[in-house]
């Protein structure tokens, strides 16, 4: 049985991730997704918490009919330093046999530590990323499109398309001035 | 549908935390297992990591022939105080509706936050506990019999019984004089 | 008797701050000013100390002739990350009705949490804010009218306004390549 | 006009820190409390939240009678480590001219920076210490004459003495094993 | 016998700093080589750890024929905040007399605790700095005449080149989206 | 060419550290020593910076007649967490072939990534320990003869040993009641 690492950091959860894991599932038995940068949010390039990534993860994989036990979602924090990010990974992630990546940092981190990293064949990046989908929702384009039906509701719902609007209003990460 | 929050260090996954989610099972229909001190480990404490226990509570899930997808397993870092523990589990955690743990510190921290806590019905905790496992593990009694048969093996073979026995010779957290 | 809560980082703190307590002042009894990014200093965002900056308050407070007893003057950290800051606040400033903010990213983090924020009505931002002060700092144009006077002898006697001089120096936060 | 800093964790503030401070106004005009380890609270050692601490000041000085506005209370977080922590102090304080304080590390550690330190003279500190404060709560003796009147009463009707004979029942910082 | 602190980041080594420190040593008669921003790597302007500077600075001790003995070799972590920076230099750095640096925040950092500090007449900056360096390695320009021989060599033999040009395929610190 | 990497806290540099250094120089060719917890300072189990440390090697270096150009010094944080601890060290630690350590803990991690991990005869660690020496300066007895004769003139003259007798009267780390 192998089991692929596949490390995003979600923002949100769109149609390209879903294409991502069609393909690794085809090559694993079982997927573990890292939701990396978990404990930023309320940022123009993370703007929702890992709980709302991890719930949209969980409404896409349903809304997908993909069977959750072959799924182990675990937030992994930001290390200090780069050095450190690998013994993070391998500290809070139980066994993986591959690591799944196309951004080069990731995978010049675990390259560097004998990992094996291996890329994902993308769906139209230009359409289907987390940029475009802020660059979208900013604007006032069409970000539905990006997403699945059931992950634009709940972004909706919860109030998280408000937030990243607001969100761009404030040109520093923590002004505060009054 | 409700979800109960069991939040524990689970250093190592033992019997007496199977009779808690057998209990948790019955009030709840999903559970989100929060595993707590998760950047710890190789302390006399917390000897094992968070990859280690969520590797045990998997293996517990199966032996005891649960359904794995009832659950969701989420490695909680400690805060840097206490003020803001919860704030950081709210952070990423997906959902809940009820805590269930019996650790008073635990408890007054999210019932100041306004949540629900409720107590879990132990399982004759001198027998049952981690610390009563490492301190047979150290003084070389019967440490198998406080956890699950599969749980053992997986303890032995990735040598962290030895791990937990060498621990034991340094008497400070980072002594490491020559 | 109502307090409200005026967060802000004061870099420096100017004549838009002052308008901005006057109109706080009408709306409540007591005043906490919380300098935020209080550890921050000797950055061209965020050029001067919490306790040079509380220094100016104090002076400013006496210039106009307000009762220094209706204040608190709170320094605030900033937190790692977004989500725990609004803890952080709770954790060391005293009690406040309501939070006095123009900072998109204080009203959603004060908001989320369930507290009142309102806005203050704001003069002449163009002339009266800590980044116009700065850009003429360093671009050698009238400074002084921004803030009151006795603040602006402050900043020269301390050698604050060469000390900002100095840092636009060098481009990088901490770039100390020889 | 001179400035005497006395630092304290005031966990809680009592009578040996009121005569410490009737000490301290007849030798400088103006005080500032510096409230130590302010991000601390829900332990044995440090109970109580600054935010809690500097009300409990509030109430003292007022009760006392003693001028608002000769004081100024300012939380001091902790240093990583002792050597930088002086330079935290001076990054968050107004000026100062002396520190007044019995305990050796702080005065090492103020004094190995060139600062004068004094010593104050204690009133009975077998009785008025905030060791003996939590150690008479716990333990259900009379706590009540440590501290004045008004912070009893604010002690007993915020549930501090609640939390705090709780924080008892978990014997480690972060046990949270169910 | 005078000792001489200078202050780099090292990213990499290069002739430039063999030009400064042979002025140094006509100053001085013992040199530390402070290694700044030392646990950084990996980033684009911090690429190579502090591991592999302090080889690069060895080599080219050898290699320009220095006393290795009347060297020092210190990395410096950097510091949460810029007040608090001297304290840590402080804390691990032995006993100088003199701070050697160009760089405007350290110099104002090491000025306002009381330090000397002296400027190094530069070596045709345009030329020799790191940021060049690193600009010519992404753009493939010749980047061997900015470094000696020696170091040259341990940077490709070692894939530190190849690691920068992958880090320039990143454009963001830790973008990991997949 | 082989290198040993030497851990130690060196609290301070005693005559048991010298004799393992001697025992080390017989089978490497290259000594690097890796002051531990560099920067700790002013507690009871480290009272002495990192500066100070180097400084007491360098003492010893010249006093054993050895070849100070064998050595290289480095001074190593330590990690937030144990499992980040050996990426932190092989991050500012140039190449080293084989670690010579005692301690459990070192030992262990070392061993986990791979490393070669090697004992140190001891010189009767009852007498030569950091421990000993601590527990005689605060007992009043005699000290001197755990470190030479030099490092001894370098504590007194330098105010080390009254440091650590006051560090004594303070009973927890960063008591600062007054």
């Amino acid at each position: 049985m192998t089991t692929g690492l596949v490390i995003g950091r979600f923002q949100p959860f769109h149609k390209g991730h879903i294409h991502a894991i069609e393909y690794v599932r085809k090559n694993v038995d079982k997927i573990i997704i890292g939701v990396g940068s978990a404990l930023d949010s309320h940022t123009l390039n993370n703007p929702f918490t890992a709980a709302e990534r991890i719930e949209m993860i969980l409404i896409a994989i349903k809304e997908m009919g993909w069977t959750l036990s072959d799924f182990l979602i675990i937030p992994i924090p930001d290390a200090p330093y780069h050095k450190e990010w690998v013994s993070i990974v391998e500290s809070i992630v139980p066994h993986f046999d591959v690591v799944y990546s196309n951004d080069p940092l990731t995978k010049i981190l675990f390259m560097e530590e004998g990992y094996t990293v291996k890329d994902i064949p993308l769906l139209e990046r230009e359409h289907y990323s987390g940029e475009e989908f802020r660059k979208r929702v900013i604007e006032g384009e069409n970000w539905r499109e990006i997403v699945t039906e059931k992950v634009a509701k709940y972004l909706e719902e919860h109030g998280l398309i408000k937030r990243l609007i607001e969100l761009t209003k404030t040109d520093k990460p923590f002004q505060k001035e009054i």
